[in-house]
C-alpha cells in the first residue's frame, strides 16, 4: 500500500487501526516530511532577508534541499511500514523443527536490522533538514518565522520519534556490532539535530 | 479546499507551495491529528494491561476520545487555513478613504481574532489528547510503547506549534482584553500539556 497516495483522512484511519502498520515509525517520517515542506515554502517566499549573492544562493539551496528531504521522508513513511511488515511475517514463519527455528531466527534478525535502518534514515534526513532550518531562519522572509518555528518542532518530534523506533528494534537485535554502530550514530544524529534546532530558534529570536 | 481529502503527497506539495495557506497552523493541527490516531490505535490493541473493570473502561474511553480528537484536529487543519485566508482578504480591502480604512481595520481585527481562536482550539485538543496519553501509557499493550512515545512527541510539537501561531496573531490584535485572556489560556494549556506528557513518558519508563 502506498500510504503517501492516501487521502489524509484515510491515512489517519490507517494510523488509528489495529493493523500492525502504519505505526509510530511511519508517523515520525510523516511529521518530518511536513516540517521539511514548510521550510521549503518559507525558503521560496518573496522578500528574503538576503544581503549578499552568497546568502541568496544558500537560501535557494535550502529550498531545493528541503523539498528533496521532504520527498525522501514521504518515501520512508512507506518504507517503514514495509520493513515492519517483513518483521511480522518473519515472526509467523514455522518453528516446528530445529532447522525451522534456525531459519526463522535468521529471517527475524535480518528483518529487524532492515526495520532499524529505516528509522535511522529518517533520523539522518531530519538532522539534515534541521541544518537547513538555520539557513531559512537566517535569510527567509521574517513574516514566516512562526512557520520556521513549527517546522523545527515537527522535525525534532520526528527525530525523537524515529529514535524511539530505532531503540525498540535494537533491543531485539543479537548482532552487537551492528547494534553498537547504530546506537552511536543515532545518539550523534539526535545531538546534532538538537544543536541545529537550537541555532535556528535562536536566530528566529534575534531577528524579531 | 478540503485539505483532509488531499492525497498525502498533494498535501505536502500544498505545504511547500508559496500560497499563503496551508502553513504552520495547519501543519500543527495535522501533527496533532496523527498523534491522536496513534493513541487510538494503541488503546484499541489486544492484550491491554488492565486489571480492574474500571481500567478497561478508562482505556475504552481513551480510544474513543482520541479518535474524536483526531477527527477534530483534522477539521481544524482546514479551519486554520480558512481563517488565515480571511485575514489575507481583509488586508486586501481598499484603504482609499478614512471610512475604507476604518472598515478595513475592523475586518482585519475580526479576522485576526478568528485566526487566533483556531490554533487555540488546536492547543485545547492537544492538551486533552495528552491527558488520554497517560491512560494509554498505563493500560495499553506494552509492545506499542514506542507508538505512545511517538504520539506524545507529535502532540507536544503540535501544541508548541499552535502556540507559535496564537502568539504571532496576538501581536497584531488591538483588543487587549481578548489578547490577555487568550495569552493566559494558551500558557495554561501548554503547561498542562507538558505535565500530561511528562506523566505519560514516566509511565512508559516504569513499565519497561
Amino acid at each position: 500500500m502506498d500510504l503517501s497516495q492516501l487521502p489524509f483522512t484515510e491515512l489517519l484511519r490507517a494510523f488509528g487501526s489495529n493493523e500492525p502498520t502504519p505505526g509510530g515509525g511511519s508517523a515520525s517520517a510523516l511529521a518530518g516530511a511536513v516540517g521539511a515542506s514548510l521550510l521549503a515554502m518559507v525558503a521560496g517566499l518573496p522578500k528574503p532577508r538576503v544581503q549578499a549573492q552568497g546568502d541568496a544562493r544558500s537560501l535557494a539551496a535550502a529550498a531545493t534541499g528541503a523539498a528533496d528531504l521532504s520527498a525522501r521522508m514521504a518515501a520512508l513513511m512507506n518504507a517503514d511500514s514495509d520493513a515492519y511488515n517483513l518483521v511480522v511475517s518473519a515472526f509467523r514463519l514455522p518453528k516446528g523443527t530445529d532447522d525451522d527455528k534456525r531459519a526463522r531466527s535468521e529471517r527475524i534478525q535480518e528483518a529487524l536490522r532492515a526495520a532499524t535502518e529505516t528509522p535511522l534514515d529518517v533520523m539522518r534526513a531530519c538532522e539534515q533538514t534541521l541544518q537547513l532550518a538555520k539557513v531559512v531562519a537566517t535569510f527567509g522572509n521574517r513574516n514566516a518565522s512562526s512557520d520556521v518555528g513549527v517546522a523545527v518542532e515537527l522535525l525534532m518530534a520526528a527525530l525523537r520519534g524515529a529514535r524511539l523506533n530505532v531503540d525498540v528494534n535494537l533491543g531485539s537485535i543479537t548482532d552487537k556490532t551492528f547494534a553498537g554502530t547504530v546506537a552511536r550514530e543515532a545518539a550523534q544524529c539526535l545531538a546534532d539535530g538538537e544543536r541545529h534546532a537550537q541555532a535556528a530558534i535562536s536566530q528566529l529570536a534575534v531577528e524579531r
